[in-house]
């Protein structure tokens, strides 16, 4: 049993909109993929900007996690009394994120992805002062057009560097395949250039002598098949601990696996074919998902979609449903995407096996923790 | 001078990605938007979501605002020591709401705007336990589809029960035109549709001896045109505090007008045509506009939007642009829609005159204030 992080509450006095996640399900996925990785010889260390929980984070780790990747400082910092095993991947630019970096425990076997001279030049002046070895992963584009080095040649460039260096030792290579997000189905093309850019990268560095340790990408819609690039390490899907709708379209869950809902509460029934909940913007986030399907989904009522969202307002399409929520009633909406939804929240309510609590969503903001 | 709420700081030690307003614009947009409506006979009560900071809501009633609207007992809860005047312009549903309701300070001449006989039925219950008066605005639908009662007569029959039951006081109508959203010029039709709905709203009250003191209605996207609803006794418009890209691409701001932006830093320029900043949509949130038009456009470079955004990554599109942002450098972003952004922030970096300084937004998040 997980410890709650305040007392057990009854959860019908708790206001609505709020993040509701189911901890038994939230350990079943954890555990599943934790199978999954293990079955192909892969590591998973999760992404925890989805829940930001130490709670979820420990649920994730006593599954088998090899480590934790964070996004921010603050969750850095946050998480890192639990795992002696940190990934950083984004680049600490400017005085401040170098300062905090440097200060986690010394226990943390720190790593940092980046793309740059700059950042690496930076980081290793900083590190080599405070006396400590940071570990680098060098970051490549591997067509998502976000971030990333563009060749292989420029990796091996930056891991020379990264080799050399005072304060920063070349650990691997890091890469996000966050284009592709379509159809289980329709994966394959895309999945099989990565993997051909990925053995070219891994080629160059081995021809240069420096062999990474760690390949580290995988994406929460390319979960399961994370075992068809080959040469990775490890994957950092992030989002699977909870799933969402775009799992759902996308196939790599269903709707037993959603571990994340956001309870809300109907307000007004005025509109024909509408029910309006208290869950918004600021509740759900308004990220579409192409083609007209709203904001959300029902949970137990998928053919009721969040059509239209302001910032205190869920607008339901009860057009094609015969369900008729009365105001007051409380109903569960599965959002887009979990993550923004969840930064969203004060706190999460959770269950467990029939308990009802509060978590509390520590790495939320960006200063300094303790706060 | 507006007093601060932290003390001055250095502009160039707060982190980014960081919420900032220049104070001096946000009391020049009040100004101007009291004495529009001052010219018109109107009031302005804006709507405090936009902001959700004592010190924002203090410069509007400084200005000349009415009283201040609110969606959220916690944002009527802050806001209750600054004004006596306050509508909550949500139906509050549930004990626990009720309860914050009518637990506000006695001097507040509290006004509830809602739909539907249940709402009303259970605050006429809860108020005259309490002891306590509320006033009622009759919420209609004027073509947004959202919330509101669908004909005059609905209108007046709620009002006649809100006139006659203990507890509550029939107060007047409100509606939020919030489906006008296209530019300034395309606007007319829609507004004389609205306008020839509320004059028939107001005829049937009339009709029923049910007096509205109250006519509330307004929106940023069509503010200077509010005078053209006959009947308006006030406008809510609460974005036009700060303004945003809508605003801009509306036409009732100029880039002059823009008193909030999100202050990043460039983290990576490894990708051509393209700059990644530490903004995304955990800090802009990833509001589309339609017609492709990304998320943000950067301030001082309006040929530069936000063509992407991932949770911690804003991708800018430069291509267009003779500007190359470096890594390490500062840049402010004009977010589409301003207060889903400032309701991403731990807090506000301010500019006054030259001085800077951390602006609480206390409103933020839902549990009782004081925390």
């Amino acid at each position: 049993m997980i410890e709650l992080d305040q007392e057990v509450v009854d959860a019908e006095d708790v206001e609505t909109p709020v993040g509701y996640v189911d901890l038994a399900r939230a350990r079943a996925n954890a555990e599943r993929i934790v199978a999954y990785a293990n079955e192909h010889g892969l590591g998973w260390r999760p992404h925890i900007k989805t829940h930001k929980s130490r709670t979820i984070a420990r649920i994730q780790l006593q599954a088998g996690a090899r480590g934790l990747t964070v996004a921010t400082l603050r969750e850095a910092e946050v998480m890192s009394s639990l795992t002696d095993d940190i990934l950083l991947a984004y680049p600490p630019v400017g005085r401040r994120k170098l300062d905090r970096l440097l200060a986690l425990p010394e226990h943390v076997d720190l790593k940092v992805a980046l793309d740059s001279e700059e950042v690496l030049t930076a980081l290793s002046a900083a590190a080599s002062a405070a006396g400590r070895e940071v570990g680098i992963l060098i970051e490549q584009d591997m067509g998502m057009g976000r971030v990333g080095l563009q060749s292989p040649g420029a990796v091996v460039d930056l891991a020379h560097m990264a080799h050399d260096w005072p304060g920063v030792t070349f650990r691997g290579v890091m890469f996000y395949p966050g284009h592709i997000r379509m159809s289980e189905s329709d994966q394959t093309v895309h999945l099989e250039s990565v993997s051909a850019n990925v053995a070219d990268t891994l080629r160059a560095l081995r021809d240069a002598n420096l062999e990474p340790d760690i390949v580290s990408g995988g994406s929460t819609p390319t979960v399961w098949r994370s075992h068809e690039i080959r040469g990775l390490t490890e994957v950092r899907a992030g989002s699977c601990i909870f799933f969402d709708r775009e799992g759902l379209d996308i196939g790599v869950a269903s709707e037993d696996d959603i571990a994340y809902t956001v309870l809300a509460t109907v307000i007004s029934t005025a509109v024909p074919g509408r029910a309006v909940v208290d869950a918004g913007s600021k509740a759900l986030a308004k990220e579409s998902r192409g083609g007209g399907g709203g904001f959300g989904v029902v949970f137990g009522h998928s053919e009721v979609t969040v059509a239209g969202v302001s910032e205190e307002h869920g607008v339901l399409d009860i057009s094609r449903s015969e369900w008729r929520p009365r105001i007051g009633e409380r109903v569960r909406i599965v959002p887009n995407h979990v993550c923004v939804s969840v930064n969203l929240q004060d706190h999460l309510l959770a269950t467990d096996r029939g308990r009802h609590g509060l978590l509390d969503i520590e790495g939320r903001g960006r200063g300094l923790w303790p706060d």
